[in-house]
């Protein structure tokens, strides 16, 4: 049996008590370790489980699954996800490949960063689809997430915006020469995804196609949901480009507001607010009634 | 301490090691049980915790709110919620009466249905707003749902349906005779949703503004997701009307697929489908490619 465990978001102790059982009498267990982290190290599951844990990159599970799925058929494999298993589409691959080996696949749901927003105060119900925003480059400025949240603003939903870790990453010349030299992990911070978007806002209203939200749009900036020093910060993405300091370390993640909105979401909201009078006359103006 | 805390969606063992933890060691515990419900019974919880679980229903929570928070600023109190604690309004609302009390307030997250739902291999990142559906009476058949599901499918996105349960529920005659007798539990099915689905497309194409799904739209039902009985029927509206027996019993969920479409995710689905090549010959005609 292959069991995709997830393990929420926090620390060793937010697995559930059903997956941890999993765990601890599996053959072999994995943790996925590229698409998100927890805030534990790995030495520290290790402990808790009382177990070796076996780090999956990216290379692994895209290219070495079998390795993974070995025998399978016959012992147990515990497969480790942070947040919930299906958070990824590499996880939907891997359980294709089991099912054309014959393995039987159960999976254990977590808290996942797609329900925990909800921590915010904002209504799950209001939300639009999801977007990832990517650290960008001189050169590579990736803006499809631009037209994701004008369509959901259109209809007046609020956007989820998950941002990019780089772990494992090679420099280009470390690449080219072939050696295995990686980079220190970089985690996207909430001021960095609000500036981006402040970025790719200035393009498009050059081009004439702008318009999407602005410097006084309201959002809300989150880090380590679901872990015990959890913060939010709320203001307009102009406030948030320097909130980092607030907000502390990894992981961060943003909310864009839509103005379909609800009284005591402002309400619940604007306790996070940098500047509380500003949050409610911007409220009041853009939001308050605009549904 | 008023800790949420978040009990998943299958049985007793799907709580976090870190919730478990808090309500063993809690003053009072309280378990939210109208919103949502586990598949196992209140005695099974308190065998499993050691401790009482008093039920909160929509009365106690929405009006006697302060007995729950009674004297939380000096022990601590639990309020379990199946799902993740911010799946529902009423419980922002506890938290901001809370606040109020001067009451320190931690969450603990978990599975929530609206994460969980990747287990049918859907992405999540596809996903437009979620909806509910209520029970249809002879003259109240609410269909805002509708309205909701054009607009994500004009984007292309898939459609997550909540389905309406009933629990505690007075019939008019008893509640006119302020009789405190209680109906039995009801819990939609798949079956019965798709079907007031198509009801409702047929009185909007009657009044002109139809046309936002058919008969032969694709779909996936799902029941107990995250529990052991996991079940998955995937197929067309019209099959999902008759797909109540093999879903088996509650809770039941359904997915309307939207165009915005990956390959993977229909090899993943279909897997579950009523008729296979009934699926592949739509898939193929009305959602490849349609990005």
């Amino acid at each position: 049996m292959l069991y995709l465990v997830g393990l929420g978001l926090g620390d060793e102790t937010d697995i559930t008590v059903k997956g941890l059982a999993v765990v601890r009498k599996a053959a072999r267990v994995y943790l996925e370790a590229y698409t998100s982290i927890l805030l534990v190290d790995k030495d520290i599951l290790e402990q808790y489980y009382g177990r070796e844990v076996i780090i999956a990159d990216r290379e692994m599970v895209e290219s070495a699954s079998d390795d993974i799925l070995h025998d399978a058929q016959n012992v147990d494999v515990a497969f480790l996800v942070v947040g919930d298993p299906f958070g990824a589409t590499t996880h939907t691959d891997l359980v294709l490949r089991a099912r054309a080996l014959g393995i039987h696949v159960t999976s254990i749901p977590n808290a996942s960063i797609m329900s925990a927003i909800g921590a915010t105060g904002l209504q799950l119900y209001n939300f639009g689809q999801t977007v990832s925003m990517v650290f960008f480059t001189d050169t590579w400025k990736p803006a499809s997430f631009y037209d994701r949240i004008r369509e959901n603003r259109n209809i007046g939903l609020h956007t989820l915006v998950l941002l990019d870790i780089k772990v494992k990453e090679q420099s280009l010349e470390n690449m080219a020469r072939g050696r295995k030299i990686y980079e220190a992990p970089r985690y996207m911070t909430v001021g960095q995804c609000a500036s981006q978007m402040l970025e790719i806002e200035e393009l498009k209203k050059a081009e004439g196609a702008g318009g999407v939200y602005d410097e006084e749009s309201l959002a809300i900036g989150a880090a380590r949901i679901g872990g015990r020093t959890e913060k939010f910060v709320s203001g307009t993405l102009k406030q948030l480009c320097l909130a980092d300091q607030e907000l502390g370390g990894p992981l961060h993640s943003l909310v864009l507001l839509g103005r379909r909105t609800h009284e005591l979401e402002s309400e619940y909201v604007r306790e996070f607010a940098v500047d509380k009078e500003g949050w409610d006359k911007i409220w009041k103006r853009d939001y308050e009634g605009k549904q």
